[in-house]
């Protein structure tokens, strides 16, 4: 896979790059990543990547031009993703992530100050992303997060292909909770059954409290969970373990 | 504000807050961010952070002892917010960056692999946040994303307050399309409003391409926008001018 990023601040981005598994997947091939600045690709003697808006108002905008001409300049196949990131996007799920580890080729475009000139999104961007609700001083960042998210799921980059199946949202629930040495920390200790050697139980027991933990905190995640049938019988022993709501969340809250 | 990162990747936040707005905050002296390595808090030979989950299973988990040792060691006040990057947490929004841009002091655990010993959750964290719906290596992105978004909302870290106010979910509505120069980018011109030196009139297209982006993009964010009496007027004529679906954004998707 093939990464470009279009951002006036392409050291961000490169320093962003040399650490853990992204650099590690770099280096064994799986993905090229490479950041480009659009003042580049300007003609004025300021080399300026950003005017005031039409209509008024403070803040600048992204001048079509030079966003344009670093994106030409790349060649990007015809069905190159070319990804605005924006706060207007749509919300950046473990799914979407899933979908881009597909593609050949992301060209990733890092908006600043107000934004990009509309024309970049009507003519240029094959889809607008963001990575959640809230603001950010450049599209910096969430490239920085979408390259992690997409390069983690290419085949090889992981350790073993069942790291990245055993996460968080891959089915759609909560991760349960895990322990390691010490056993008692402090005085507080691990819970006995992790101590057990009994796999099935130990399944179950994480099982139950990925439930417990969705149904209580993501009360949106949990209501689009589809279980299985193993899984509806571990929800009627929870139900008759915990006397709803459940007593082990219900705790924190009282 | 004090924001302290503890994290096996010191230099990933180094690096990541060496630009923009954050360096500008720092050196302005609004806010002291400093990066600590649990590592430095181990006793053992290996200098180990991690180790296997108890009840089997793969990948690693985070120690609970050079966490609490690294927290401990940045001698907290007792209303310091001691937040876990986490899948698990609550998800970031504006009014969340908001309220921890009040806080004096922030401790932010970034997690890696499995993620961190529960007893840290337990008995450490105060706070718990997601950034958003899909995994990542670690902690360290969604620790700058939090940064990104409260440092911005300081007093006197952006140019005006005006900037920080005009933007997207500060009202609850996506931001309106913005134009600059050229007017006529190959053939693509702006909207001529915003060229008729009419402000009301500007204004008023400004916010009903609010409304209808909204509407059709977020129709999350739109059944919680609470219009004013001069929004409700403009909905209306907007309902008079555009059959429903709005023809602006429906155009695309047929």
């Amino acid at each position: 896979m093939k990464i470009d990023v279009v951002t006036i601040f392409p050291e961000m981005i490169r320093s962003g790059l040399s650490h853990s598994i992204i650099k590690r997947a770099q280096e064994a091939g799986r993905v090229q990543v490479a950041a480009h600045d659009p003042r580049d690709h300007t003609t004025d003697r300021h080399r300026s990547t950003d005017d005031t808006p039409y209509g008024g108002g403070a803040g600048m905008v992204m001048r079509p031009g030079p966003i344009f001409a670093a994106v030409e300049s790349l060649e990007p196949p015809p069905d190159a993703r070319i990804v605005m990131l924006t706060p207007q996007g749509k919300t950046l799920t473990q799914a979407m992530a899933h979908e881009f580890a597909q593609a050949s080729h992301l060209i990733l475009l890092c908006g600043h100050y107000e934004g990009f000139d509309e024309r970049v999104r009507e003519h240029l961007a094959t889809d607008e992303i963001s990575i959640g609700d809230y603001v950010l001083t450049g599209g910096e960042l969430p490239a920085l997060v979408l390259i992690d998210a997409v390069v983690r799921l290419l085949p090889g980059v992981l350790g073993s292909e069942e790291s990245a199946a055993g996460d968080t949202f891959s089915d759609g629930l909560l991760e349960y909770p895990q322990y390691t040495r010490p056993p008692d920390f402090r005085g507080w200790t691990i819970p006995e059954v992790l101590l057990s050697g009994n796999h099935a139980a130990i399944a179950n027991w994480r099982r139950k409290e990925q439930f417990r933990r969705t149904q209580s905190r993501r009360p949106d995640l949990w209501s689009a969970f589809q279980p299985s049938k193993s899984d509806l019988k571990l929800l009627k022993q929870l139900s008759e373990e915990t006397p709803s709501p459940p007593a082990g969340e219900s705790s924190e809250e009282n």
